[in-house]
Formats: C-alpha cells, structure tokens, sequence
C-alpha cells in the first residue's frame, strides 16, 4: 500500500508519499528534472549548508520579531537534524536543474518544515503550523540562500582538497630529500641539457604544489563573501532592517567560517566571478598535476628502450597480452582526472557567461561542475601520493650514467673556454661518438686534468658552483 | 564469513570474495581507481559491447583453430550470458581509470572466464580449463577489443540519442505548422527588423537540429572502423592469419552494425580522431540547442516587461519568495546540459592530443566524456520536447499588435521610396512616437493608400512578396 | 591639403577624404571599431568575395529588370576591378566588428559604388548615380551578403589549406617507405611494448592526415549553402521573385564553386552551425598535428639521454648558454599553433551558441577566427614539411639494439609458452638484467633454438606472422 | 646593392644585410617561423622589457667581475637605446616561435652586442669584441632572461590595462548616480520579479568591475617573481655566486617594479602557473564584460518590440537593409573581444600542461596569447566606455510605466498577505490581465488603501523597507 497526502502549489495539487519529508514543489522537481541521474544528496556537505542557512535565518527573524520564538526553535532543531546527514536521502533533486536552484531550496524548506512539524507533533504536510515559504524561507529567497549554502559547502569541501594537496606536496618534498644526492640529466625540450639533482626535481614538484595552497586560500576568501538579506534581486525586499547583517553573524557562529556580508547586494545577487575564480584555481592545479604526472611517466619511461631514471610501485599487470608489462597507471589516471576538471572549468565558464540582468539562473551547472571537480581531484590527490610517489625508486647508478655519458655537461666548460669552443666540442662529441673529456683533455688538452677534474666533480656536477 | 579463493598474477597473490566473477586484476582495479564513484555497470551498453567482442573473438579463434571449439562454445555462451545484462553489478571498475583499459578488458576476461566455467561445471577460479588471458583474451589485446567495444557501445547509444533528437525536432516542426498564421516581429541584434511567421520560425527550429541528424549518422560511420586483430600495437602480433578480417565479419553478424576494419592497423590503434569528432557533433548539437533555448526563454520573457510572444508551460512554482512567478526552467536546465557537454568536448580534446606514440592511454576519459554527454543530451532532448515545446501556445494578438506597432516595417516600403527617404521616416517615427502610416501616407503623402494596402497586408507582412 | 568630400547617411553627415573610395559607413566603423588593428584586406580572398557577391547580384538584378542593364554592368565591371585585389587598401575594417558585418557590407557596397561611379566619369560620392544601398547593395542585406562572402573566401581558402596538408601527409608517407625495414620498439603507455617497422609508424602519420582532408571535404559541401536572397531575415523580403535562385546561379558561375541555396532560409541566415563544424575540423587536425609532433620529439629526445631513434634536421643554435644542443624547433612551433587553434575553436563555440533569434551577431569573431586558424594551420603545414619531416633520419642501428636489447620481445613467446610462463620470464629478465634469450633458452630451456630462431627472425619482428 | 657581412653559427654561415643589427641566430629564426606574420616589435614593451634585462645582467656582471666595466658600459648604453624603441624594427621574429624563446633572447643579445659594437665604433659583428653569447647573454640562458622579460612586459602592459578597467567602472558608477531615481522592473531568469532603481544596476556593473582591478593586482604580484640566475634549468650553472640576487636588484632599479627572486629556481624555470592565474583572471573579466554587455543589448532592445529601458547611443546605421535601424554595435563588439579572450585562455592553459621536465618550451604561444588578450581587453574597456557608457540615457518613464503595470509588484505584498495568498493574486492577474491593486484592493479588498498606499510609494518601490 502507497499511503499518500495530498499537497498543493499554486499550480494544483499531487499526491505525495505519506513517508515523504520532501513536498510538492520537490516532486515536480523530481519529474521535471532528469538529466544526470545525480540527486542532491550526493553532495552532503551541501545538504548540511542548506540546513545552517536555514537555522541561521530562523535565529535571525526569532531576534527581529518577524519569527515566533518556539516555531524558530523548531525550524532550527530540524536543521539541526538535518546537518546530521540522517535526512540526507530526502535530497534528490538532480544535480543540473533549471530555476536558478529553487528546486534545492524548496527541497530544503519543505523538509525541514515536515521535520519540524514532526518535532511539534503534527502530521506532514500541515503547513499551517510551519510553512516552507512562510517560515522555513522566512526573510529568503533561492537567490540568497541557495549561493550561500553552496558557499559554505564549497568552503568545508576545499577544506579536505587542501589537506589532500598538502600532503601530497609533502610526500614530493619527502621524496626531494631522499633523492638529494641522485645525479641526474636536467632536460629541456626532451634534450639533454644540464646536470642537476633528482632531488631538486622532486622537491619543486612540491614548491609547484604548495603554491596552489595559497590560491585555494584566495578562493576561499572570495566564495567567504555572502549576500544572506538580499532576498530576490538584492534590494532586501521583505527582509526586516537588520536582518541581512544579524543572519551573516549567525551563519559565522554555526559554520566557524569567516563568512562576510557582500557590500553590494545588488551585484552579488548575480556575480558568479568567486566561482570562476575558484573553478580558475582548480583548473591551474589540475595544469599542474598533469604536468607532474607527465614528468612521472617519462622518467619512468622504459624500461630498457625509455629513460628510465626512476621506477613507480607496480600495481596491476599492464597488459592483457604483454607479459611482463607494467604501466604508469597512477600519473595516467590523474591526468585524465586533470582534463577532466580542464573540461568542467569551461562549464563553468560558459554557465557564468550566461548570467543575465539581476540573476544568474545556471549556477546549479556551476554547482554540479564544482563539486565534482573538487571530489575528483581530491580523490586524484589522494591516489597519487599513496598508490604512487611514497613508492617512487631511483636508478641512481643509471641516471648518473646517463649523465657521464652526455654531451651536455660540456655547458660547464662555458666559462673556461667560452661557447664557441665548446660548442665546437659538442658538436665533434656528437658526430663522432666520442666523450666530452677525450675531445677537451686528450685529444685537443684545451684543459689540464686538474681543472677538468675541479670542474666534474660530482658535487660539482649535481649542485654547480661558478669555476672560471 | 566471508568465503573467499586465492587468485595470483604475476605481481603476487590475493584473496577474491568466493562468489565474485570477477578476479584478481579487476581487484587491483578497483583498489587503485577511485576518481568518479561511477562504476562501468553504469553503461550497460558497454559491457553488451564488451560480451559482444569477446564472443567475436572465441568464434575466430574456434574458426581459425587457435582455440578448442568446445572451450570457445563456453565462452561464446558466457559472452551471451554477459550480453542480458544479468552480471551487469560485476563490472566495477571506476570509469575514469588508468592503464588504457586493460582494467576494463580484464574485467570482462575475469568475468567471462569464470561464468564460462561455471558453465563448464568448475570452480571459479579454475584458469587452467578457461584462462582470463590465454582463452578469452585470445588474439586480442585491450588495444584492440576495448575500442572496439566502446565503438560498438557507442553506436548503440547513439541511435536512442539520434531518436530522441529527431523526435524533438519534429515537435518544432509540429509547432511551426501550428503557428503558421501567426505574425510577429523578427529580431535581429535584439533590435526590430521585419515581420516573420512564428511558424517560420519554430520550423527553422527543426531544420536546425534535422541537421544534427545527418552528423550524428557520420559519426556512427567514422566510429563503426574497428581495429580487431590489431593486438597490441597494430602490427598483428599473436593474431593468426585472417583473424582481424574474420572476426570482423564475426561481430558484423553478432551486433548487426555496418562495422569495418581499419585499413592501417597501426593508426587504427592509436588514433582518437572518431572520438574528437563525434564529439564536436554533440558540441554542436548543444550548441545549437542552447541557442534554441535562449530563444525560447527571450521569446517568454515577461510576462508583463519583456517579449512575452510565446507562453512555455509551467510546470513548477518559480521562485520561494516571489508569488506566482513562473520560469522557463526547461530551457534553463537544456542550457546547463549544453554547458556540460561544451566542457565535455574539452577533456576528449585535451584527451585526444595527449595521445603517445602507438596507443592513447587516454581512452577511458574520453568514454567517460562521450558516455556522459550521450546520456545527457538525450536526457535533455527527451525533457526539452515533452516538458517544453510540446506545450508551447503563442500570443497571437499581442505578436501582431507589436508588428503594427513597429517601426520596422518600414522595411517593406524601401522598394517604392529608397533607403533613404525611407530612413527618414523610420528617424522621425522613432523620434515623434508618431507611427510609420501616419508619417508617410497621412502627413508626407508619399504613397497612396492603395499602395499602403497593397504592401501592408497581413499575407504580405507575414510571407512577403515584392512589389516595387 | 587632406582635400575631403561631405557625405551623410541618416545619423550626419561626415568629411571623408577625397581620395577614398570608401565612404561614411566605413568612416564610421574605422572610428567605432579598433580591438585587433587587424584590417579586413588582411584577408584579401574575403575582398574578393565581397566582390563576387555584389557582381552576382548585380547581375540577378540586371536579369529581373530591377536594376537598369548599363548601371548594372557599371557595378559589375567595379566588382571585377576589386576582385583583382587592386582596391584591397580601401578595406579597412577592423576584423573584429559590432554589427553582424555591416561595416564590412557596407565597406564593399561603398568602394564598389565608387569605383563604377569612377567608371561611368561622375565624382565620387555622387550616389544618385550609383548608391551603395539603392544600387550595389540592391535585393540584399548584410544578413545574406556577409556570410556569403565569407562563405566563398573560406572555401578558397581551405583549398590551399588543403593541398599543404596533402603535401604534408605526403612527405610522412615518402618517410614510410624510407623507413619500411628500420625494425624499432613500440611503445604503449611509454612503456616498451612490442617490436614494428618504423616505416609503419611514419606511414600512420600518413594515414592520420589523410582521414582530415575527407573532413574538409565534408566542411567544404556544408559552408557551400549559401543563402542569397534571404535579404534581412529569411524572408526574402525586398527581393524579387526567383532572385535568390538566380543569384545563386551567377555565383557559381561567377566562383566556380559548387554553391547552393539554403532550403529553409530563415535557418540559415542565423545558423553558424557549419562554422562550429569546421571549426571542430581544424581542431581535430590541430589535436592530430599536436600529437604527431610531440611524438616526434619523444622520438628525437636525447641525443645521449633520450630515445634517440631519429634525429630532426638541425635548424639553429638551441640554446644560448648550452653549447652544441640542437632542439625540435619545428614540431614545438607546431605544437603551439595547435593550441592556438583549438582556443580559436572556443571563440567560435562561443560566439556560435550567442546567436539570437533571426540573426548570429558574432560572425565576425567567428570569421576572424576561422581565417586565422586556417592560415596558422597552412602555415604549420608548410613549415613541418620543408622543415623538419623531409629531412628526418633514421638511427637505425640505435632503434634495433634497443629492440634486441629488450623484455617487450617475450610477448612473441605467448602462442608458444602461454601468458603467464612468458610473463615469468619478463618478470625475472627485469630483475636480473639478463635477456630473455637467455632465461629461455640457455637457462630453462623452454624453447629450442632452432624455435627461438624461426620466431625472432628480424622479418618477423619488424612484421610479425603468427607462430605457435 | 645588398650589402652583407658573414656570421657563423656551429650550423655554418650565412650572409646577413650589412645594416641590419640583427644576426645570424635572427636570421635563421625568420626563416623557421612564419606562422602569424606578426613580429616582436609588435610588442615594444616586450622589447623595452628585453633591454631592461640584459641591461640588469650586464650590470651585475660588471660588479661581479665576470665582465670587463667598460664592455659592461656599451652595453648597458646599447640597451637603453633599444628601451626607447629606436631599434623596435630589428625585433623581427615571428611571435609564435618553436625553441622556447631561444630566438627571441638571440635576437636581443645579437642587436645589443652590435648596437655596442656600433657605440664601440667597430663594424658589426665583430663579435670578438662584443659577443651575443658571451658578453651580452653573459651569465644567461634564455631560460631565465626570457621569462624575466616576459614578466616585466607583462606587468607594464597591464598597468595600462587596469588604468582601462578602472575608467570604465568609473563610467558605469556614474550613470549609477545618474540613473539612481529611474525606478525600473527587476528581471530573474527573464521574468518579471521585484522593482529596483536603475542606478543600483548600473552601480552594480561598477561593483563587478571593480572586483577585477583586486585581481589583477594579484596577478601582477604573482607576474613579479622571477627567475634571473637560474641560468639553464634553475641549477645557476654558469652563473656567479651572488648573481641572482644582485641582478634582481638591478632590474628592481631598472624597471621600478616590485621584483623578487624566487624562492625555488628549479621550479620557477619551467612553472608557468603564473601565466594561468592572469590568463584566469582576463578571462574573468572576459566573462564579467560580456554579461554586461548582453545586459546593455537586453535592456536596449526594441525600440518598439523589446525591453527598450535604456538607449544607447547611435554610432552607425544599423542596416543596409533596414532603414533606421540603429543596433548595439559596442556591446556587440565588447562580446566578441571576449570569446577571443575566452579562447585565448584556453590556449594558455593547453601551452601549460604541455611544459615537461625542466621548461616548459611553449612560452612563446604563451605570450602572444597573453599580450594579445591584454591588447585587445584594453581596447575593448575603451570604446566601451567612450563609444557607449558614458553615453547611454534612460527611459525612465517607460520603464516606471513597466513597473506598474507589472504583477511582480506583489511580492511587496507577502509579508502583509503571505505566500500563498499573494501567488494567488498574481495567478489571476495574469490570467485576467487586470492589475494587482484592482484584485488586491478593490475587488478582495484584501488590504486597505492606506496600506496600499504605504507599501507602493515611489520609494518603497525603488528602495523597499520592510512593512508588515
């Protein structure tokens, strides 16, 4: 047996679930949007903002008087309920909805409204005792309390990005110590270039890394600025005087985020920029992180016809006919993780784009594009440094052949003999097969045995010093 | 408890749960992937393709005597078991993985293997008798038989995507034949120009995406050359003589597509040009679509302060705090579906150029990508024709008053009186409020009423003829 | 002395100088419109289309008797002149425009105007003559006259675009040949992979090039539909009748091009869809060029400390401070052509889906895009080929020791000793150091060498057949 | 007669024009690359910016001894004539060039060694006396000084940019307290929503614009690090003991911007995050002004079938067709430069993932990206402001009259009559066509006129108060 309650819009009346929390307006949501099959509640974090805007703005038109003190206790007990996650499966709105995200705050107000209602003993859907618009949206609108929930979730969900980031920034750094003494051949344009430790390379992966710390920092800040009390268009239509700056203090004391309220209400109604900003600060790490697993992949190239400088830890047989065969899976998989996340930042680009006049009706994509490019990278982070960069080996013996073999170290003859001669050493070096030291020292004794020697040390050779 | 067996590779051993199909490979696949949360199983197109393929194979094999015929009956058998859909929930691996998809090519070897001893009355596990590797992945690497079976996959998909498309363009077409009488004014920079026939203009609605159809029909032929027999690089090691050709023919019949074998085998394997362009097709789909609805939306935009030419159904209240707002949140959410699938088109760009030497590790990201927009698109066709067009109705008068009311109808008058004078009218109109009949018949004279009647008709208005 | 004429149009009037050609609607543009300093003769095939365009329609005119015949040949005669390229200094538009490219109509219609007025012995600027508007732009708009144009230009562009693109595929086929008995390892994932002929790998270069010019071909037929006579919005309105038919027919002849007429004219005076395709053609040609160049300087990376298995013509010094490096110049200003290109694809992506109801605004990005990117890529064409691919080498006795030398080669054991025996061997050969012939072969004795010898033929590694 | 003299490379000679001070590495470099046609000098900050640098490098070569005083005075002296742009022509080079920039430092080092070698009264390139390499690029590598110079071009360039920025958002704030009185209807999603002033819309455009100029000054802190004295890779090879953080101070000296060195030499040789966070950035802004400026399209649209609340002024005839047709054409425009600038940003982002191991050698692409999305931004905040802002006025009775006739007005009425009752007034307003007050007031007498009257005074229109 279905049991059923009967709501109403001002569009009609539709049966809903006797179990239901959510309401009428959810379940139109629900048949009218189907487009990623990804409900709402995918994203918790976003669940639990939805209920601090809510408690926020219940306390909030308790202190102005336009909210009875007890039914404000109850709305904000429900929210209260709610932030705990144990509701989170009343969320099912899909991820990508038009209206401009009022399908996610309807789905928030009606919920806590029938939680609430609960909480004072009454049946579902009794909304004359707690109303989703008349009291749970009190002082609101979507285009206020839906990019403010969605601020305070991206702000706690950076939180965990950035410590994934920063540990994995650690683990490179860690491993910039380990190979501290690995002499290696510096590449430029895929051509030998100069000597250089292995350890320097790591350690800037981590220096690349822990640069992006502080760009999240900036993001955060950004998406910190709010417009609670800006109601429909930012002119405070039916909030009390006051209210804007009073629900701001609340949001800061239940979410102990340093939350500001906008200056210009009008403009931050519709600005989507703190979300081009931050998708613009993803998208670098990802640049960066592909970059990285780049470098991973081809120097772990090989193992007999690459470069073969480092080995990552073998996770899985490589191939299904190659026997033996184990491949870059990790740095592969981030890399398509990072053009993933490239992809959605345009998303979010053309979605800000299209922000008209007083509103921007596609910040759901943007929401949706957000989210999911944060998990991901996270996620990528994460799998990054334990599946692979704690586990990174050197063939140090190997690099530091490669490099004795090369022609590039006639680079430190630059000072001595100028770049014309040496130029002229490389070039014999490399028609004719022979070694750098037989053209200088043997063959043409351009320099004594001690300088060569003071020069190609191998102190020397990982950590230059100036010898002319 | 949790019955388990011993399964090894050759990077050591594991326990696999005792009733799992699926064995050590897609293990260490699923411990090392964990991007999306979204699991192969999601597309059950593609683990159809991948059953299809691998029975394919058995059948060459059997044909070419490479394999037993009884073992490639069992395995022909298992693959029809694969292809209902009934071991859907063992294919697990993360959509977005590493290693060019031997995750997923092993998935469906381990599965297969082991459904087609069970079939053979023996114990999971049992690889001596049907060997993940030596028997199901016989003659066939994953760079042959993962394309292949994401190309098989994807043609499918296409044709309800291609449905879909051709279903909502009719319903423009419908509604063109609805408002062919129906005079409104045409807009070009958002500004007046001349009057149309809202009819023309829904109908050009259709032709727009009737053309879609045609390049998603040229996609389906690019992606339909298939590289089976290819093996791992192209060059047909450890395929026997005639077994890219047979096999071919093998899931010709097996899948009822028109597929081909690609001509240089060593391209075929690496190449990723179908992919790039069919998913410029679903770009430019979305972005046609996203125009159409922009439209839409100008078109329905008042009701009382803006175009308000067309009435879209409502279908959900619009707004927490603004009573009896109503939204286009069809086309709202079609716009933010085109956004994705733009952004979409960039990871398979940025996929497909990260491309190296004899294979594109990047392959998993783009079926991701392409799989998603498929899928949404669809989603969003299907929502836009049966939540939106269909229930479209116009405001015939309210269009026509506006024509009337225009100044831009001095268009039709260019022949008779020149650009100039012309001009000069729609000048002083534009400055008096005065109307363009008043200024040119009433007070200037410079055409007779007659004349003014025979031009301004409605039937000349709406589908205009030349008079001089 | 700047001698000047007066001119108006109905905003003013203006001094234009004497000599010009042009008239006050350019003026007004060159004051309006200054972004890229880039002017419209930069592309002097687009002049000489604008050229075209007004001759057929001139010529149409003249036909339906709503030109007068000698005032018609006047315009024709004008047209043939700017055709020539000899007035291509009076276009002076800024290539990006407001406007939908009335400046650029207006530009031609003006200097054409001009031109026959000089033709016919009257001043310039004496219209009554001979008007831009009345005359030259008679039973058009800029609506079907600019993308027309533009239309014809692209098609002779992508013709030159086309044969470098050839020549280039050539020139890797050429390279195929070369190379046909060069034996080299593949590599999949960066990892070694199996052993090929590196003629094989150049001819896929071939074969991945060649696929683009059919895609051009395809391009080509669609931006053929052309959509004259559909004057300001689809309509037809001012045009007589069966001009759009007629003028369609002087165009071909007048262009030699396969041009037709658009079936559904109010689409197609607001569709960019046949931008965005062949836009998303040059873009999947820049991913594949992209791609093909990075292989190449994977494949040139050394020379001591790289793969070294060709070497690319030596261009220039590659570094000021390293002696004797010599660096993949030319794939690497290949590779950033590419991106440009496919951030060229973007602005059309986007100006494409901001088209509005009966008209896009934004072609002139688009065309600024589209000219741009197709020189750029003729440009990388040319300069690959003469550059770098003609004169590539071949290390030969490099590419196979590193073949003989590697564990790839166990994959040719499989049909043989099966899956899991061959990895065993690889296993041990990479932790050892030893050769898998000699753990086959010398030590476990798996295989005789009378078979190891029929296998590892250097004809059945460069082209494999299959033994078991 | 073409004079020449005769430089040699390690390549061999070449003839080079006897007065050009460019030499043969300039020479070689025009032959390679010829993808744009627009040369350096295109860029004369980057030019300038140039000179600074190998100026600084010259001083502290001097003071380090590493370079005779006297010859470090030519060339400082050759550098502060090429700053001043008396040899822009000799800055040949195609800007997008393979060699990362190599061609570009060569160019520089070989006019200035002539330019010295002129002020020395020697011929050119008697490089015994002044030597491209040795003296000019002394201490150098392209991978340090082009980069520097880079950066300090770019920093310069956008003080002009942020000066453009700047002036518009002025221009948009003055027309907010222009238009502060001009009550107007709000739109969310294109709907009628809440009444609001014009001047806070137009304020709020001030608002958005002002954002940016924050922005970009973290952009120009971040441009700020630079990398001089990391010589090839970031090592210092080459480089004297102190050298980096002497010439640094000297470029502070030089240019009088805020310089530092960074922290990690080996990362900051190859990063070029720095280059994606001002990419963002201009792409925010991009985005943020093509919003505007389909704001400013909006509400100008009509003049008698549009939204029609502002006028922008007429530039040029809007039409060739339709006589008196005025269209947006800067808006247009102003969109245009930023799918540009969109696009661009997507070059640079696909220029940065490409960077591998210790260089990332696509710089080039990078810059020309860059400074022309700086170029073209600056331009179009320009004629945005002059050609259009400052000149736009308000039809301010029209759009009160849109106001009062609108339904949204009610929601003014929620918190007096609730949600439910207010969304059934504005249910019947719309579907009857009669006004809020006759359903309200006169008919349901809902609410008395005195309160009417309290609640829809002029000023609680345009800035509402709370009423209960």
């Amino acid at each position: 047996m279905n049991a059923s309650r009967i709501e109403h819009d001002f569009l009609g009346e539709r049966p809903i679930p006797a179990d239901a929390y959510y309401g009428i307006q959810t379940l139109r949501a629900l048949e009218n949007f189907n487009i990623t099959g990804i409900p709402l509640k995918a994203e918790p974090l976003f669940v639990q903002a939805l209920a601090y805007v809510k408690k926020g703005a219940a306390l909030a038109n308790r202190d102005l008087g336009v909210l009875d003190a007890t039914l404000a206790g109850y709305i904000a007990q429900a929210c209260d309920r709610v932030a705990t996650g144990e509701l989170d499966n009343q969320f099912l709105t899909d991820m990508i909805q038009g209206g401009a995200g009022t399908s996610v705050n309807m789905n928030a107000n009606e919920v806590i409204a029938n939680v609430a209602l609960e909480l004072m003993g009454k049946p579902k859907g009794e909304y004359q005792y707690c109303h989703p618009n008349n009291h749970v949206n009190c002082s609101q609108s979507t285009n206020d309390a839906y990019p403010t929930a969605f601020r305070i979730a991206l702000n706690n969900k950076l939180q965990s990005y950035r410590d994934a980031l920063a540990e994995l920034a650690d683990a490179f750094a860690a491993k910039g110590e380990e190979f501290r003494n690995v002499l290696k051949m510096g590449r430029t344009q895929l051509q030998d270039a100069v000597p250089m430790s292995m350890g320097d390379e790591f350690r800037a992966f981590a220096t690349n890394l822990r640069e992006e710390l502080l760009r999240i920092d900036d993001s955060r800040r950004l998406i910190s600025e709010i417009n609670m009390g800006a109601t429909a268009i930012g002119t405070r239509v039916n909030a009390p005087e006051g209210y804007a700056e009073l629900v701001t203090q609340h949001l800061r004391d239940i979410t102990g985020l340093d939350l500001i309220l906008a200056g210009d209400l009008i403009e931050a109604t519709y600005d989507t920029g703190a979300y081009v900003q931050l998708s613009g600060v993803l998208k670098r790490t990802a640049v960066k992180l592909s970059k990285i697993c780049n470098d991973l992949r081809l120097l772990s190239s090989g193992p007999r016809t690459g470069i073969n400088e480092i080995n990552l830890p073998p996770l899985q047989p490589g191939s299904s006919i190659m026997p033996g065969k184990v491949n870059p899976v990790i740095p592969e998989v981030v890399n398509q993780t990072a053009f993933y996340v490239i992809g959605a930042d345009l998303t979010v680009t053309m979605a800000a784009e299209a922000g008209q006049l007083q509103l921007n009706v596609m910040e759901p994509v943007i929401s949706f594009a957000l989210f999911t490019s944060i998990s991901y990278m996270t996620n990528a982070a994460h799998t990054l440094r334990e599946k692979c960069v704690v586990g990174i080996t050197a063939n140090a013996k190997h690099a530091e052949e490669l490099v004795r073999n090369s022609v590039g170290i006639v680079t430190q003859l630059n000072p001595v003999l100028g770049y014309e001669m040496s130029a002229e050493i490389a070039k014999e070096a490399l028609k004719t097969g022979k070694s750098v030291y037989q053209i200088a020292v043997t063959e043409r004794q351009l320099l004594s045995q001690e300088k060569w020697d003071e020069i190609f040390t191998f102190e020397n050779l990982i950590r230059p010093h100036f010898i002319q």
